[in-house]
């Protein structure tokens, strides 16, 4: 069984990413610009926003802060983001999410102008992944193609199924896999012999958030194993797959150390190819 | 085994869509008008169009035709879109596909304001369906499930197999079923194991255009098969799905006879509600 670890394949991305920030700089004097918006004094994502920060920081992409106290309105919100839209200096725009409570995340994000959306959680970015059209993707999804890949997982015509339907991992992944040519299945919560579906994948995703759920029964031996179902528990983050499933997979991205050290590179790389298709690169 | 017939259920659905019309009408006096876009001479879209005009016509959908000589320019055609989109009087468009070989398909579409998109194609109507958002949703796709619910096949819960992957068909299909709680594989011609996928399918979707691809080894008794792929042959319109299959299947929509007629109710559905959501209702 062979671990996937996250961070290599990370510092690989970031060194692409930097790369890319260093040769847009050259060719157009443009230096990428992200726009920060956190609403809010939720502890998480202000740490979440510091590590984007930083790590932005350290491959040449600027940033830019819009900072809003808890109870600030809609009205206040909306207006920014039509700002950094209007703004050609910004070229992508990170939402923290959650937003808090009585907030419309949907309205927000779709109030993000398509073109500068770094988190891939647009509804044009979606349907452009859907029609299979070149657009920011959403960054766990996109981190899991990144560790099939660099770890050599064959993805053409393996059996893959995504258990969990969110908009931010489960549903975009799933179009990932299909236009790398899997066959998809998406299960979930409603789903009957969920244990026979998963009993039968070759790249199996658990997405679902339910700690611990996969066992050891529900994998196929050999079969690469993604977890990226986070629970926060008293005994600190827990994935969806269950130790013992290290016996039987031949691959394991695992909580922590997986896919999650991934997804910072990727939003990285997002703002910076939105900066590269502004340009006309 | 039960055959699937559309006509009766595109009638259920062109009598709600008149019912609406009638309403609108009375609320708001706004009469929901459609602009019909018709590029060169194929005469299979000609005859399309002619359908579609009429049937809006007969619930009370008002039609403006805008019509272009095969060898109109590509900017052309955009600037009558965008000149569309500005005008209140016209609440939906379509865009008769495929345009001649030489302009971009893709970009025309892109250019429809999204809140007039009548065909469900535009990559926010894409994202929003991915998203579970209330929008238009292509038409087959959706003549699909009305033909479902209407004869009572169970959806939730269901294994749904989709064979073919296409943008106007396969992909948002499995998310219209997915949303409805089926669990639901996407398959293709690089699925390994197609026959297996398929045997175990309590609701098959045949929509990859390969005449007579699905045979009865590939049905599981009494499941509920759609046919949706159509091949232009010298005997005819083939589906993919093999005559033989009606011994093995619980129900079948065939071609002819079984989504075909629904699409275009569809259509004239997708054009009222975007009149309505202009409208605020």
């Amino acid at each position: 069984m062979q671990i996937l670890h996250g961070r290599p394949v990370a510092d690989k991305v970031l060194a692409e990413v930097k790369a890319g920030v260093a040769a847009l700089k050259q060719k157009t004097g443009v230096e990428p610009t992200l726009a920060v918006i956190l609403v809010g004094e939720d502890p998480a994502s202000q740490i979440y926003v510091r590590l984007k920060k930083r790590a932005a920081d350290e491959v040449g992409i600027g940033s830019r802060d819009f900072l809003f106290p808890q109870g600030c309105t809609q009205v206040e919100l909306l207006e920014t983001i039509r700002g950094i839209n209007a703004d050609p200096a910004l070229h992508g725009i990170l939402l923290q999410l959650p937003l808090p409570k009585g907030m419309d995340e949907d309205q927000a994000v779709a109030t993000i102008a398509p073109e500068k959306d770094a988190d891939g959680l647009h509804p044009m970015s979606l349907g452009n992944l859907l029609g299979g059209k070149p657009t920011a993707i959403p960054c766990t999804p996109a981190g899991c193609l990144e560790i099939l890949d660099h770890y050599g997982i064959p993805i053409e015509g393996a059996d893959a199924v995504v258990v969990g339907r969110s908009r931010l991992v489960g549903k975009p992944l799933a179009q990932l896999l299909l236009a790398r040519h899997a066959t998809v299945t998406m299960c979930h919560t409603r789903t009957r012999d969920l244990v026979e579906h998963c009993r039968r994948a070759d790249i199996l995703i658990a997405a679902m958030g339910v700690a611990g759920f996969v066992k050891a029964d529900m994998v196929k031996p050999g079969a690469a194993v993604l977890d990226v179902g986070i629970t926060r528990t008293d005994a600190g983050l827990m994935g969806d797959v269950a130790p013992e499933v290290r016996e039987v997979a031949g691959w394991l991205a695992p909580i922590p150390g997986g896919v999650g050290p991934m997804t910072i590179a990727l939003l990285l790389r997002n703002a910076v190819e939105a900066a590269e298709r502004r340009a006309g690169i």
